[in-house]
């Protein structure tokens, strides 16, 4: 190359196997950012990005970096009311007919304990997605975990009935505002007792009895988000996902559940 | 509870929630198995299965051993040929609709080095998805190591070019048997070059120039795939996944290409 | 270079820098072996190897196919036994004064359920490490999956207790042979129950009432395995960790505790 | 039990089976941080604690609320500074004669591309380690990816050669404060290139032709690393591993090397 030529473009010569590309584009991308928090206003956390966007038929590449110009241009604000702008923005600068956005990250609340009141951080995987062009499709993701307790178990015991950690996981449509911690609040409500970071003596007493007297299959956590779903007006496409790491069995018990137009892009 | 009275059946008792459930079941089942080996027959592995089935909303639960009684029953034979038969006898046993088998499995290929032809074992993550009742849609997947050479770092540097590891998932439907040693041979003739076992010097040089006379982005990649699948006249559907570990970043390179009806349960 | 010379030696070039190295190799190399088997007399299953040697200051690097070419020589056969030949080749082909070996697979075993008697295959992750040359140390590892409940949750409890999955893994080192079997038998009895593939309602019951009259916290377990390394004259040194996925928590409960030298290399 | 009476004290009573324990407490507890940033003055991020204490011999349990409410207590600061306090704070809580506490988290750095200037946001995986009573040892703990272009391929192939991602992971120990920062720098420098968030096209050719003019074994990287904490007076031990993801390999190589007292608790 001549010295101080321009650099050849080679992603945007023309590709001769006349195959478009659904997604093309990044993964794995960590960036700190600023995410809703309903008690605080707002929570500082650690972003897991997968961006991409379309690719027609007739361009041999993408150009990478503009993903990561993207999300530093935006900035580090994230929620379902921002989203669309990087998704419009990454249409732009890629000219592409449409871009996608995944995010997930650790959300942290305060929770006390049932008892005696003692406060301590619980985690929570959240994450938001985001697809289109002019008309954008957003998911609000939650992945929560809970005691459940088998009523099997229970019902043909003389004493005892055996629980585990589950875990919940919801992926939602909204033709509103839905604050991610009512969709934790949700699923903490179905499971056989929430989980809590701190529990003294009387706490744990209080979680041993409710898990006890709340016994659940994965079948019965499933339709108590379900029906908490159903119920919310703002709620418009789901898809629930509930496994137990079964106390009993080295391997999990599973079920799964989908509502609506497939939110998975 | 009297003595020597049946113990109750708590699963089949109604529920009132009036909620279908779509999937039920167990996942994470680790199993001996043996598939199908173009070169030697068979091969023994180990299979890693989600079994489930769908369950109607009047009842309050599924029989998750019998999921685990149906793989004891079926054996440890695995192929596109014999999972009809399983997914068969889960509905059968659970008096279910609809059921759904998902096995993923190390496969191993002997593989000889390009010049020297030093052998050595290769493995590949594989497997197998079914579903149905009656009539059945059965998926391949393979995933699928190469070696990728960019071709702008190739067109812009005085000499050099970063390259890295990849990764090709497939997921296709067939009409007729396609062996997974196709797959994965589709998948290493569409990177740089193919992965080996065992290199010596002669091999090494062999491989880092056929990497450098051959560079491939992630969309390369996913469309020489993609021709070469579209070129089969056997195989109806599928979905590709390219996943590049970047050399030059933390972050990957990314692409998604789907044709046909989903292949995914 | 001109063509036909042979291929320089970079890696026995010498090395300024006078540094020596304690190990170099290769690692994740996934490779189909044999093991013993109690039972019935062989098991076939997948090894994930580790494999080192020392590297004097003087050298700039080693030979990585070397390591892979040892792996095919020696064959398939993978045990306490075996090891030291395999350890001792990799020390005679790179000129090392020391090698080592680290090599875990997945491990199953027939288990029958303890009142209906319906078996399945249960599956522990177990391995062997191996190093040093004329003299060996072997060291056995097993990760055991059992039940824990909860001593405290009992106690202060009007009905249940919380009880999970705990993870038992264990590296010892012994005198005379040691079955992989007599291992996971020492582990499963620590645990408030064992866990099982296959459970009918029976079954169900008698392990939900066993956990019960058996409450255990990771203290308990680490003691209980201890005792029984302790009591067998053959083991020499171990290392046992207790690590409990709790269902009142999203974090986990773990113990540790070390006899004799480090098992670890 | 009478109502209203204290509830009882299970971990305190006493064991008889004479076996102390050396370290028990709860492991993946997840909370918000801030820890110290050289260009920053501080920066929140999300710690991975685990927080263990000795159990002597005499009692059943430990009381594992406590942990979580030390946490609390000394609040989100983590810092080499702090860490001997928390420490502290767990020997007076659970009566023990030592504690330890294991913190490993996500660090950002804005980097810029080496011609452009471009910033973006890197993420390292950083932790610190303390234990004792009275007196402390703090170890560091950094995990930096490079990128490694192999010698011999370079030396022995007519153009190109294979590179990769590798893995730099540095334990030490120091008399005196080390920023996280001059660590991560010592292992960037190591490698044969560092990697970058945003890198345009002159970016990539100048971190294309740098990697080739800097090829590295993992031997060449661990020792390039040991040369740089042997020179700084203030490192008094370290352990060192690299793992290169090999791009014409599905396996990895692999270096270990540690000097002075073993940092690991």
């Amino acid at each position: 190359m001549t010295p101080n030529a321009p650099l050849p473009d080679v992603q945007k010569t023309p590709d001769g196997r006349n195959i478009a590309i659904d997604k093309v584009g990044v993964r794995g991308v960590k960036f700190p950012i600023e995410v809703l928090d309903r008690e605080n206003g707002r929570q500082r956390t650690i972003g897991n990005f997968t961006l991409t966007v379309d690719l027609p038929a007739e361009f041999k590449g993408t150009h990478m970096s503009r993903f990561l110009e993207a999300l530093n241009a935006v900035g580090h604000e994230v929620s379902t009311a921002s989203l669309p702008a990087l998704v419009h923005d990454l249409t732009e600068r890629l000219h592409a007919a449409k871009a996608h956005v995944d995010v997930t990250f650790p959300f942290f609340r305060e929770k006390k304990a049932p008892v005696t009141g003692r406060a301590g951080m619980m985690e929570y995987e959240c994450g938001f997605q985001c697809e289109g062009n002019g008309e954008f499709r957003t998911t609000l993701y939650t992945r929560v975990p809970v005691a459940t307790l088998c009523p099997c178990s229970k019902e043909i015991s003389a004493y005892g009935a055996h629980n585990q950690r589950g875990w919940i996981t919801v992926r939602l449509e909204a033709s509103e505002h839905v604050w991610l911690e009512e969709v934790v609040d949700w699923c903490e409500e179905s499971g056989s007792c929430a989980l809590f970071p701190v529990l003294k003596r009387p706490d744990e007493k209080w979680v041993t009895e409710r898990a006890y007297e709340n016994p659940r299959f994965v079948e019965d956590v499933i339709r108590e988000v379900a029906l908490r779903l159903d119920a919310d007006k703002r709620v418009t496409a789901y898809e629930i996902e509930v496994e137990n790491e079964e106390s009993i069995h080295a391997h999990n018990a599973y079920a799964y559940l989908r509502r609506g137009k497939p939110p998975k892009g």
